[in-house]
């Protein structure tokens, strides 16, 4: 008995979340197989058939990913539409109270997987971070009710379910990046308003569990060279990665990440409202509602065809190879007699810019990388709009090293010597620049700081704190005066029954004096008020439904208030048709 | 007008937290360069008069430490006793509302800044992180009075001082390491119960300030090779610092620790409350207050003499030098001729592993080590009994990554050729156990989680992150069921006036029943209980101050409750003295 008295108080709540945990690693393996075969049974599909001809290449390559998003659609129509979108801000919602519990049923969960794991695998620019959230959660929320048995009724408690479920969403970011530290932050900072810090742990246990078993089973399924690497380890050196004298610049990048993720939550929001409101796109894609998503599918999937647009913007690759290019510890734009470019850093048989460059560099990157960040940022806000599973913080944070890496080309071209201190050679580093950007980008659209936590988790360095926290804690700034974070707008337009933020605190509120907010002056009603003074007051203030009542003209003294009904059946048991009535018979 | 709103509105409250971190910056940089000086000043006395004789060369290494301690002491108890100790305590004190205000005054700020120069100066195992905190909320207190203009009174604002007290808070750990991340996280868990998400920022801001300033100034000061580096930087590759199977050692680590960390704590307390309670230390060290730290300084410094048994514990050596060989990336016991020897993996220059293993390698390394963790143990509690501002963090990092490195180097004697897999060879790197305890032993003492994302500062890597993480969360879990942390344990013995904390929720209250802390059988009155049996429950059950009054002795209904002084005096007045006097009087 003491035994099981142990086990109820001590280890339960680690058995739980280590399940929780453990579960979730195994999930997020095996959606990560099942979407990177999807994804490379398409270039699979397309090199088999594009020997005979483009026309069927293009056929294929289009009719793959209308197929699966399609498939995607279906599955998430008739199982669970809850599961359509990102679910974070619906556990933003949940987590503050309001009960949505088709958002948590197996049948949501069935349908979130399966359909996340096709709109993935077509390739197209979205994201596994939010509906994996909402995964974990379901997850979450499931386990407590087998291993506490209560299946909802009087003996659920919000609380604990609450704290089970904020456990469920930090594990669901940490899986995403295995940043089991910066997945919990960024969960806390995205779903609360205050946080218990005594629950702390329990997000940081689960999402250790998690990144444990992820690499263990990392290991057995890849070779042992990559064991135990970061999402897209980078390989800067670590120290004199950036000059201080570059922070102005990397400040400059948060400002203007700033500006571009409040346009891109506001062009989100306006893009999704036009399709609800807007006449013919409601008559077409309401109506005919699998015609929205081939049309989305074949547009995007158009654009990235590799023979044609495609090979301008890396249509043949992935996230996955887009970003380690953008991170890379060199520079695309050095001539190749530069000791920092990239046929110099990289060994050419793990890495591969030229769809960037052209095969003989005849491609300027500055071109080919402001075409695909401006065509990419429209097609992430019309492929987020897809009612389909899928995420936005993915696609953000290609945007925002695009960006990055933009910024740093442009400055190394500038210095492509680098700058001697000493008897060292300072390169300007553009993978630096292209974190930075990543990072402040992400911040600006989630309005999260710990963005900055998850991306050294994602690549594995710290070398880049400083320029890191300073663009982010900038762009922050910049967006959150500009426009909600993407998950508030999308609360916004869902019209989800939700609380409103507290606003940030600035010493301002604190003078705030009450006759800034207080009208003046009053109109009130005294003790020695005539009949016709409160008549007028009446009838001057329609819109007032109580009047202050004082003690007299002078003093102004205040004794209690007095409801527009009581005053105007008062005025007309006075003056009223009957009271006239009676004072001309009592007259006769 | 516009221009001066915007200001109040939206500037000034980051121009308040740049400001504070530039501050902070800039006197963190001061008290370092003045603790290094002072620390080199005693090394270069002794190497003077060292070749004349040990003796004379003895008096002058203890009188050296005596004098900074005798004037570190005289300072804090002249100009403020405030300033003696850590202060952390006190600051989770003040951030739970209650006013300490001497503790937040410029007298306590110049005692605390002086007095710590001067202890640290004098190389005795005491930290800077604890005090610095104190330091950074007091310069936070007085640039709010400054920049705000009231001076306490009516227009006070509480939760605004908080907020900034808070920051300070950050600020001060984040300094201390150059660790803005997790000086932030580690003053969020170290201060606060409920921490409002909507002022995160605020700290992220003053201490990304901070650490921008403070590397500008180490730029200009320190040669450029070392513009931008971490505390400790360490060397380890970025993959592969670790195998899968030697997790369980690592959760072995941070099980270990968590039993010592308590015991730490537990020692602590008992040696400050013999201090205070033993007849003979009261007489002799509260009569003549100035003969303890003197005691306890020749004492401590004796033990670290070069010439003595210093040599076996690296005497001649600081914080900084020990730290960089714990974590270095090679293995101390390792013989010359494996590959990962320290000959072979690091340059001599810049390195030096002799006081760990003899001139000549004829020292045991486990011996050594085992050693210096004992009796290091014992002297950091004693030197933080000292009456001078100390803090505790650094020393219990020191030994936490001894222990570590101990049990690295074990693992390493049992398998020095490493683990060949595929075609990498997988040594076992005792620089990541080092690091590894390091993390594990503080957040034991500490009770903080966030202590691994200041590890990861400290050292620059992230390879490290599962390890650290799984050590961390087992000793917070062990040490937390124990003992309580460090700064709770010495607010109970300075008797603070602190509401305590909330405890850890496990799903277990959630499931509690009333019964299982309510007594049976009760006692209770009934409406027709007779006297005597009112007299009974009175007499048996002397410590029950109200009884349950319920209807009758078969409802049970519970219709109030009655005071035993109601009942003793109703009682009284039925069968008292003067009732049965006048009774009596009736009879007769």
């Amino acid at each position: 008995d003491t035994i099981k008295n142990f086990f109820r108080t001590v280890i339960r709540d680690w058995i739980f979340l280590a399940l929780l945990g453990f579960i979730m690693a195994a999930l997020s393996f095996g959606m990560d197989y099942a979407i990177l075969n999807l994804q490379n049974g398409q270039m699979s599909l397309f090199d088999l058939v594009s020997p005979y001809h483009v026309t069927l290449a293009y056929l294929v390559w289009v009719g793959y990913v209308v197929g699966l998003i399609l498939l995607s659609a279906v599955c998430a129509h008739y199982i669970a539409p809850q599961a359509i979108g990102s679910g974070i801000p619906e556990m933003k919602t949940i987590l503050r109270g309001v009960i949505l519990k088709e958002y948590l049923s197996v049948r949501t969960l069935i349908s979130k997987m399966v359909g996340l794991t096709l709109s993935l695998g077509s390739g197209l620019p979205m994201g596994k971070e939010g509906p994996f959230v909402h995964v974990a959660s379901v997850v979450a929320s499931q386990l407590t009710r087998l291993v506490h048995g209560s299946s909802g009724g009087i003996f659920e408690n919000e609380s604990r379910s609450g704290e089970m479920l904020a456990a469920g969403c930090a594990v669901g970011v940490a899986c995403t990046f295995s940043a089991p530290i910066g997945g919990v932050l960024f969960s806390i900072e995205v779903t609360s308003v205050y946080f218990a810090v005594r629950n702390y742990w329990r997000g940081f246990f689960a999402a250790t569990c998690s990144a444990t078993l992820f690499r263990i089973l990392k290991m057995f399924s890849v070779s042992a060279a990559v064991t135990v690497e970061a999402h897209y380890q980078t390989n800067f050196p670590p120290q004199n990665v950036f000059l201080p004298q570059e922070l102005p610049i990397f400040a400059l990048i948060g400002l203007i990440c700033g500006f571009a993720g409040s346009l891109f939550v506001y062009l989100h929001r306006r893009t999704v409202l036009f399709l609800r409101r807007n006449f013919i796109a409601k008559m077409i894609f309401q109506k005919y509602w699998l015609l929205y998503p081939i049309f989305i599918a074949t547009f995007i999937s158009s654009l990235s065809f590799p023979i044609g647009l495609g090979k301008f913007m890396g249509g043949q690759e992935r996230f996955s190879h887009t970003m380690k290019e953008f991170f890379v510890n060199c520079a695309w734009s050095a001539p190749t007699n530069n000791s920092y470019s990239c046929g110099n850093m990289t060994s050419s048989s793990d890495f591969d810019i030229t769809h960037w460059t052209g095969e003989t560099g005849n491609y300027s990157p500055f071109v080919t990388l402001a075409v695909f960040q401006s065509v990419y940022f429209f097609l992430s806000i019309l492929a987020s709009t897809l009612p389909v599973p899928s995420g936005i913080f993915m696609p953000v944070f290609v945007l925002g090293a695009a960006f990055g890496r933009l910024v740093g080309e442009g400055v190394f071209t500038l210095y492509p010597g680098g700058y001697l201190s000493g008897d060292i050679i300072f390169f300007i580093r553009p993978g630096v620049y292209a974190v930075v950007g990543a990072a402040a980008f992400c911040g600006a659209v989630t309005h999260t700081v710990s963005v900055a936590v998850i991306v050294f988790e994602i690549t594995g360095q710290l070398c880049h704190l400083l320029p890191v926290m300073i663009a982010v804690l900038i762009a922050n700034a910049v967006a959150s005066y500009l426009q909600p974070s993407i998950y508030d707008s999308i609360i916004r337009i869902k019209n989800l029954p939700y609380l409103p933020d507290i606003p940030h605190t600035t010493s301002l509120y604190h003078q705030m004096l009450i006759e800034q907010f207080m009208i003046s002056p009053v109109v009130f009603i005294a003790k020695d008020s005539t009949i016709g003074d409160v008549k007028k007051s009446l009838e001057s203030k329609k819109r007032i439904r109580a009047f202050p009542l004082v003690e007299n003209l002078e003093s102004l003294a205040l004794v209690g208030s007095i409801s527009r009904g009581q005053l105007q059946r008062y005025v007309e048991a006075q003056l009223g048709t009957k009271a006239r009535f009676a004072e001309a018979t009592r007259r006769v």
